[in-house]
């Protein structure tokens, strides 16, 4: 006989367990099926051998972040400014190094062209419908080019190119090739404004959690006991006019609603009967996951402050790092810097072996931080294009088509009695912790409606 | 226990049944797995009521199609010449009616232009390297930009510019903002020129098949017998240094090497263990199925021959139908129309109910035919989008990036005891019925080599 439950939730990353908080606290039996060994999906806290906690996924919370924050709140999980004092470093593509306290080196090439790029971009991002992206005044042509072409074609200057193509490659872990350029607008307009989305104090990364972006995820399934099951891949879902029947690798699930909380690239390995809807499935085979690795470094102190550094580095040209972040614990205890690597460098330096993808990480924070950097007490890679059940990160990104093609039908309208979650079918804050959440409360709200 | 076979042969579509008959030719055993109900993929031959045999997927040979026309004389599968005489329609946005006899009405808007666009992508076809496409001269800057933005910075004329958007959506059933400018090139230059896509005579759509193009495909079936295994799904493929195991939803198999014929979308399904390397589960994941529907629509006789008509329209603005072509038996005991209907427009026609989209396919053809196409004796569709195991047609078409990103070492290189075919995977004529059937050749070559 198939266990029965009111609610079964397809994945425990924090889409799907805010769904499953949301629906519990409204009284309603709910079941949270995760094939992995742990909740949290693309948020990882794993721990250096000292046991500071590192987050190999999603780390940073802003302050427009209200439902990750208000998380955090409820479960007194605490938060702590990301470390930002002193000078950032530029490494740019000669080799010169320039040192700089905000946005950008004033004197950096292209400076004043980039900055003239992202306040263009603003400027079109406010004129994207977060509701139905494909409602957007002008949607058809933006959804038509690659941002690549649309930097091409509207930037003229080839070092604020390189400067909005980094930028790409921190923010959306891709090429500018690989992205709708009205999908770039839509997540800028979704974060609130370019800036939200790449800097530190008052954005995207102004604070971290201290026992790590996990906590609120472990507290979340610790409450919820036993509705959580691990180890439980969800391989075919199907429903009719009643009830949705789950096949798991461990037996099957019967549930009056579904809240399907996977990211894009998972959602595809499942077989639904009968059939999507050619726009779902569609929406789902259009938005590829993004290419990332994030390294952690960790030395006996965070020795760049005293020399004035912040420990952020944006790094052009050659490296497989592009962008570092000083993510030491709030104590100081231990230094531990944040490398980040993606798209085009990633796919080169994932192909090295071990030793090699080591050197080349530890050469560049030589460059910028010395000999002190050169020996590190701890090195941890994770590399989430391999991983199991993401594929990817940080996101899924829409390719030119998706948005106009396929958005209005398939990015989360219910199809029966499932309801889709997940920080891609978010407005606000598409693609962070934050989006997964709300994507988890609305899908609950659907649910709830639904139930009467 | 599980079954063990030498190769095991996944789907049964031109491609893997060509590798599974190159590899019974040379007294190898093998497994033929196919999922659906039946031989032949996105092949799919059906019967008018009155017996006359209709292509609801790929139907046409052309001259240099060698291997297809290879495997239909030694099948003793006869030909017969796609009827083209008399004038071709196009029917203009603006409501114009033009005759014409060869690739475009001379007196067309836009015709100058688009000559002379198609000419400068010929040209540009040249430099592929069609074993490698990433190796071609400016592969980035040509794979970094959809066909759309190559159209609008390179032709001015926007009349020459439906035109394009028109040959593209006949030709890869997506939108030019859809594919990948480098792609379109590398499958002109795979075919042999914009031409042989695009015409009839001496070209693609040279020749029919006269029981059918799916006759061979059968043919091969009835000769391997039992080899082949119908409704039998491969779910998961584990593979060791010694074997391949294969879940199917008939049992496991056990097998020396695999030939995996599956189109991207069916593959995305199969779970692999170990994991698949990077680069082979993202040019599955950039490479997105066309959008195809056909439409056979009887008539007592081929009335339009009379009237000095090829059957062949072209339609340009509102129309679902973007093309006609004249289907009749060869012995035109029954007149047939085939209507395409494809990207933008099948999103649109396809959301209608069964008696809208029948009424505005009658509708065109009547426009261009007069009243006596209202009345057909059959109408008959086949939605490509909805079919359960290929999920669109005629092919995958890989997005901008994908080339440089990912062809190189995920297109086709041999994963372990796994090669790869299918048509997405041939250097030539690929997307087509021959490219599946060199493609299964050379996996088949591959799976020989290994074995000794």
């Amino acid at each position: 006989m198939p266990e029965r439950t009111a609610v079964a939730v397809v994945g425990a990353g924090y889409a799907g367990l805010s769904a499953a908080l949301k629906l519990h606290d409204a009284g309603e039996e709910v079941l949270v099926l995760e094939a992995a060994d742990r909740v949290g999906g693309r948020i990882f806290t794993g721990a250096l051998a000292d046991g500071t906690p590192v987050d190999h996924g999603g780390q940073w919370a802003g302050p427009t972040q209200h439902r990750l924050l208000g998380l955090a709140e409820r479960f007194g999980v605490e938060t702590f400014p990301t470390y930002a004092d002193g000078a950032n470093v530029e490494l740019w593509h000669d080799g010169a190094v320039r040192h700089f306290t905000i946005a950008g080196p004033e004197d950096g090439p292209g400076m004043d062209e980039y900055i003239r790029a992202t306040a263009r971009i603003d400027a079109l991002a406010t004129t994207v419908d977060l509701e139905n992206p494909a409602a957007t005044p002008n949607a058809e042509d933006l959804d038509s080019e690659t941002a690549h072409s649309y930097f091409e074609r509207t930037v003229p200057d080839e070092d604020a190119r390189l400067r909005l193509a980094l930028a790409v490659q921190g923010v959306w872990t891709v090429e500018p090739r690989d992205i709708s350029m009205l999908h770039l607008l839509f997540y800028v307009a979704s974060a609130g404004s370019f800036e939200q989305l790449m800097e530190v104090e008052d954005c995207a990364q102004d604070s971290r959690f201290v026992a790590g972006a996990q906590a609120p995820a472990l507290r979340i399934a610790e409450l919820l006991g036993e509705r959580v099951r691990l180890g439980c891949e969800v391989t075919r879902i199907e429903q009719d006019g009643d009830a949705v029947t789950l096949e798991t690798s461990r037996g099957a699930v019967v549930a009056d609603r579904v809240v399907f909380a996977l990211p894009p690239s998972a959602a595809a390995k499942v077989r639904f009967s009968p059939r999507l809807p050619d726009a779902r499935v569609r929406w789902w085979a259009k938005s590829p996951m993004g290419d990332v690795a994030k390294i952690h470094v960790a030395y006996p102190t965070p020795f760049w402050r005293e020399r004035g550094l912040s420990g952020e580095v944006s790094a052009y040209g050659d490296p497989a790092v592009g962008v570092v972040f000083d993510n030491s614990p709030q104590d100081a205890s231990t230094g531990v810097l944040v490398c980040f690597v993606y798209a085009d460098r990633l796919r080169r330096w994932a192909a090295l072996d071990g030793a090699a993808r080591r050197a080349e990480v530890l050469d560049l924070l030589k460059r910028v931080f010395g000999e002190d950097a050169a020996e590190p007490v701890e090195y941890v890679e994770k590399i989430w294009n391999e991983d199991a059940f993401a594929g990817g990160g940080y996101a899924a990104n829409p390719v030119p088509g998706t948005w106009i093609e396929y958005g209005e039908r398939g990015w989360r309208e219910p199809v029966g009695r499932i309801h889709w979650a997940g920080t891609e079918t978010a407005s606000v804050w598409n693609g962070y912790m934050d989006g997964a959440i709300s994507s988890g409360y609305r899908a609950a709200d659907e649910v709830l409606a639904a139930r009467g």
